[in-house]
């Protein structure tokens, strides 16, 4: 019956071959838009789109294109070790091995809704290890602070609606705490890491040790990184794929989960 | 001895669980880096990327960041349908179930090798499927001309290294037959198509009915891909992940094949 089955399909299937195709895998992006509304740092102007053409040419057909102008640390974007590491990689530079790989997703949401500042420990990452029963080694390390659930409101995801250098000490948003970043790096060898805030190194930072310490290491952070609310804690796959800019220091970044099949 | 040998494992290893870790998939970037070489259209400025900072600060810590500019065109990047369709989706709104999946590749270097104009054919195609036993059907189809073992030789590549308005009269590149991209909609189902050259219509095209034809069915197109010299025939899964530029009718795009555990 079987072998009757099979070339009954292939006769009736313009498509041959298509019926013992696997199914599509669950994608979840992980990225904002670039827009108007896109954060970047209160010094920077933000995402610029310049429309060239947007109509129906002489020839008869329609034609639309632009250009782009922003800076490289903005949206969802990845920092490349070059950006706090004189001898760091270049974003071109980053080995894919670490910007696809099995990752995680550490809850901090909790903590993070009644401290703006909140920096994530290393204990809370060694308790999510025990209550999760798997080990953070070799992950994508994905931090959800909840704050993408406040994006694109500047008051309440930076801190601070204003503009200008004198709003840099008005932010207030979570991150990782330096001593929690070299642990990650050292103890656990994880690929990367990414948070759902402005930086890695919480609001407050000044020095941006974490950013140092991570980078150091070669291990790149993600940032600006969209709602995880719908990540499971383990069994997912992160692509964190950036636009390749040879000698950036930083490049927008697409983040997509892709969830076991 | 099972049991034993998972318990010295444990006992002896700071990262539990790693030891039962999976293998990281074979993972090949077809994308080329946007530098001062990266080739767009002969009427376009290139990429640029302004330094801003790269140094010391005051505070002790190294500091590097940049802004760029460029047009949506140019480099591996991601033709989004509105780019020639008023009612096309824009960059931002292409699913994710077009740009992630089960992809193939169709070598057609060796008439693109004697014919700088060759258009990718219906037959072609219907060709491959039999060679390969395989089906177009659903799949990301990526065509390799052999064009981007030309890259970054603007004359080789475009058949012209001149600039300006009147170089497009001299530019030459295999395309796809415009026939054959409406049958890779309507008969295949594609998800996406890619190749290795400036442009899916070839270099001679003044109508761009390739394009035309693939956008009114919301299928990308991916332009610019490097060399697809490692890819298998079949077995494979490609992800397209651009830049995720709103309203955009284009945009810079990383793109990796993921080989078959
Ligand atoms: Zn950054
Ligand atoms: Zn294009």
């Amino acid at each position: 019956m079987r072998a009757i089955t099979i070339a009954f399909a292939l006769l009736c299937c313009g498509a041959p071959l298509a019926v013992v195709e696997a199914a599509s895998p669950t994608v979840i992006d992980l990225t904002h838009t670039f827009d108007t509304n896109t954060i970047y740092w209160p010094t920077e102007p933000g995402f610029d789109l310049k429309k060239l053409d947007d109509g129906y040419t002489e020839r008869g057909y329609y034609y639309a294109a632009n250009r782009y102008d922003a800076p490289e640390h903005g949206g969802t974007h990845i920092d490349a070790p070059h950006h706090f590491s004189k001898p760091g990689q270049t974003v071109e530079q980053i080995p894919l091995d670490r910007l696809v790989g099995e990752a995680v997703c550490v809850d901090v949401t909790t903590p993070c809704s009644v401290d703006p500042d909140y920096l994530v420990t290393i204990d809370d990452l060694k308790q999510w290890e025990k209550t999760n029963n798997a080990s953070l080694a070799e992950k994508i390390v994905l931090l959800n602070t909840g704050y993408a659930e406040h994006w694109p409101d500047r008051q309440k995801y930076l801190g601070t609606a204003e503009m200008g250098p004198a709003a840099v000490a008005k932010l207030h948003f979570p991150g990782l705490d330096p001593a929690a970043a070299s642990w990650l790096c050292s103890a656990r060898r994880i690929k990367a890491v990414g948070i759902d805030t402005a930086s890695i190194d919480n609001g407050p930072s000044r020095m941006f040790q974490s950013h140092v310490n991570l980078f150091e290491h070669q291990v790149p952070a993600l940032e600006n990184v969209a709602s995880m609310k719908d990540l499971p804690a383990t069994g997912f796959r992160v692509f964190a794929l950036p636009m390749k800019i040879a000698g950036g220091s930083g490049a927008p970044c697409r983040v997509v989960a892709v969830l076991e099949e």
